[in-house]
């Protein structure tokens, strides 16, 4: 399998729209402290990067994308893109 | 302020090369027992999204760039990059 071409991607793991994110409001929270204004809507998620070999790019883009899916996020709370590196 | 222009950001924390990732170390761990193979080189890190209302685009990138510096990322450990979302 290792004469396959390797393709690079990252998955952003990111919470749902209305889901609580205590870390993002931690930040928030910071900011007055650092003398920083003008800045909202902070969320914190993931940045999982990681190589694939496969076949083509369609196949590690399956590869990747079942992985988000299953083991790097919780549907229920998250929401994932996949992102494709240079 | 608020009648500034808003801009959405996104800024993605990776550890550096060559630091000891535990988090990247567990997923590729994990990937046997759910029967995936040709996935290396996990890295986990964060991805924090925010809005930051400023004159232009350009002093609202400033702010983020400070920001992710300061209190985002450990520049001993991390790297980061910012990226204007859409």
């Amino acid at each position: 399998m290792s004469d396959q071409p390797a393709y690079r991607f990252a998955v952003n793991v990111t919470p749902k729209p209305g889901i609580l994110d205590p870390q993002g409001r931690a930040v928030e929270r910071s900011l007055p402290h650092l003398g920083i204004s003008g800045v909202s809507g902070v969320r914190v998620g993931r940045r999982v990067e990681l190589t694939v070999r496969a076949a083509d790019a369609a196949a590690a883009r399956t590869v990747v994308d079942g992985l988000a899916a299953e083991l790097l996020s919780n549907p229920l709370m998250e929401l994932f893109e996949v992102e494709e590196l240079g």
